[in-house]
């Protein structure tokens, strides 16, 4: 056997999936012309399946920013933190980040990736214990792989069932629960206020990544802790720049006295290049821009109310909250496959999502709500949604005039 | 015991180490005004201790080029490659790597860390063997931990210890020997020939990292397997965009005709946000400026030899080869520190690694030379290794001619 014979029936997979129209994992825009809208095959396509929250990454104050410190301090650094890549505006992002959430100490890392795989590997380790959600993020998975805490999964936002796991767990070894705010394919949020019960009852530590939440739930934006009133319960934040900052890069938040140790522990904090100052430039006026205009994120709210009620009404099946994810679920995997090609050829790109990356097997048409979504992109993608569900008989046909 | 008390040697001896004198992993640069000078503490410092070994994160077609892929597409992607997250940049980019390599297939990595994580815990698995350079990166060690591969290490650049460990496994399962064209903290090349000729007769696979010798080593800047003539013999490249190409991101090229299926198997690939175009653009144009420029290697190499023979007749005890990774070996850890402190204080900035993370134990102080250094800037850091070698008695003192 050679050395990618072990992926072939994963190769027929992909390639029967190819058969079935465009292939949904290697979709190419030939430009991105605003949050919203891409080119692709020579057509406008309305962006409906990015993490694009807030709509920033098109923020004239956010290019500039970029721009700025392209010019001032070139294209990259070069270098890992822990030698010639912090300049000052790591720290300013480090320390903006802290302020922001109210935490003694910030950590800023180069992907949300590596800020999961960093924070959860190095944190717990022998003798201690890591307690997941099942649905955790890949990220969330390969940290608890790639430390040596023993690793406990508890079913998807049961509080009751982590409280058995954790009972079950000896006196000695920290515990440190991981939960996510938005859980990024049905769109779902974690019972935060149970899950802190829980946690202060076994002595615990508590993670939340707030990844899809930042800018999203929260009064000023912090994510799903802040709205449920359970921050000081947050041992660890962890969140990502690519979503609706807008830009690459993780970080996490804590209060933990000994918090700065990490930076000479965590290996993905380490050993790989510093985010290039471009990039902290537009996170860091990003992040100001999510502060001074609340009224990005009540554009946000609104337009992922209108989404999610207007598929609502239509009858289609969906995840459980009203957060920008917007999770249309449906039982069969070819018809999934060909109903995100029929809305793809309309002019509609949302993400698809089969088993086995997707919980209980079915499989999903995400959609994500961005502030900056018009209404009638909202309204035309609903119409899409709804002609081709009648279409394809997902949805028992209906007078348009049900969807205004 | 709290959560990081398991650090508390670790914090002691760090504590420790910043009572000596500057904290030599959070040196923070206020300005960066070159590839060769940064702004520290109101002074400006020469910088010796980056990866920027073509100078090219100032080059200004490369600056313009990122420019103007944020005015056009905007701070990032806000997706994954799988998702929303591959433009026609990207796939640019890949292609671009292929032909430079004469490759079928190119990949795009978020980071180089994730380039050498997702590769190198992939490729092989359960029932294969993973046969790694004891001196390999973090980021390759991250990756035999990630997969689930068998992991076997060999003497450093030890040919005939790489054939007898490979001589005792047993036929079936498929064999990957990783290597790096340079090692990044002493500056030595892989015996690639004997490597390359040892994996043949085992009928084994051979990655080569080619991080640090991209742009560097061989005749078209193509790395060490150029180099030494061997580049059908080796079946995975990988490499960085955040050293001589002055970006961050990471590659793996490769001719295996399945290569392709590790877009849907290959998980710090599928599941992190994609690279920012403008990183892509700036990439692909230092890609552009490496190819068409070969004046830049000859400067680097030129100016490489300058500084090795320099530290050479002074009589440091270097590390073995004249790449333009310059390592000064010093017996003794506190007398690193000194010697670190003295230079950092006299404006001079390098690299300081310390045992554990140094081969051998012994402490190192890492230089790097750049094809933007000034042959003034070259001299002068060689006359305060000369001076902070002798006030330190490192060095025998020497009349100041000789350094001439």
């Amino acid at each position: 056997m050679t050395i990618l014979e072990k992926f072939s029936h994963l190769r027929v997979a992909y390639e029967q999936l190819r058969s079935l129209g465009s292939d949904p994992f290697t979709v190419r825009f030939d430009g991105v012309l605003s949050p919203t809208e891409g080119l692709r095959e020579g057509r406008r396509t309305i962006l409906f399946g990015t993490n694009n929250y807030l709509g920033l990454t098109f923020d004239p104050s956010c290019i500039e920013a970029g721009i700025e410190a392209l010019m001032q301090s070139g294209t990259g650094t070069t270098g890992s933190r822990i030698a010639n890549g912090s300049y000052d505006a790591h720290t300013r992002l480090e320390q903006a980040l802290a302020d922001f959430y109210g935490r003694r100490r910030g950590m800023v890392f180069t992907t949300g990736y590596q800020a999961n795989l960093g924070i959860i590997s190095t944190v717990v380790g022998k003798g201690d214990y890591l307690i997941l959600d099942a649905d955790s993020h890949a990220s969330i998975y390969d940290g608890a792989r790639l430390g040596t805490a023993q690793v406990i999964r508890f079913r998807h936002n049961d509080p009751e069932d982590l409280r058995k796991r954790l009972a079950r767990l000896p006196q000695a070894g920290n515990k440190l629960i991981v939960v996510e705010g938005i859980y990024s394919m049905m769109g779902d949020t974690a019972p935060l206020r149970e899950i802190a019960q829980v946690k202060a009852e076994a002595g615990a530590y508590l993670l939340v990544d707030e990844a899809h939440s930042l800018g999203v739930l929260g009064r000023q934006g912090r994510g799903l802790a802040e709205a449920a009133g359970v921050e000081a319960d947050v041992d660890f934040i962890v969140g990502t720049f690519s979503k609706t900052l807008g830009s690459i890069g993780g970080f996490c938040v804590s209060d933990l006295p000994d918090f700065d140790v990490l930076r000479v522990a965590c290996r993905p904090y380490m050993f790989t290049a510093s985010l290039p100052p471009t990039l902290v430039a537009s996170t860091l006026q990003a992040l100001n821009r999510l502060q001074s205009d609340p009224g990005l994120r009540a554009r946000l709210l609104s337009n992922s109310r209108r989404f999610h009620s207007g598929l609502d009404r239509l009858g289609f099946r969906l995840g459980a909250d009203a957060t920008p994810i917007v999770a249309v679920v449906l039982e069969d995997r070819d018809l999934a496959v060909a109903f995100w090609n029929r809305l793809l050829e309309a002019g509609l790109y949302v993400n698809l999502a089969l088993p086995p990356a997707t919980p209980d097997g079915s499989a999903i048409l995400r959609s994500s709500v961005s502030a900056a979504h018009t209404v009638q992109q909202i309204d035309t993608a609903i119409g899409l949604f709804a002609a081709v569900g009648e279409e394809l008989g997902v949805l028992s046909p209906r007078p348009l005039a049900a969807m205004a």
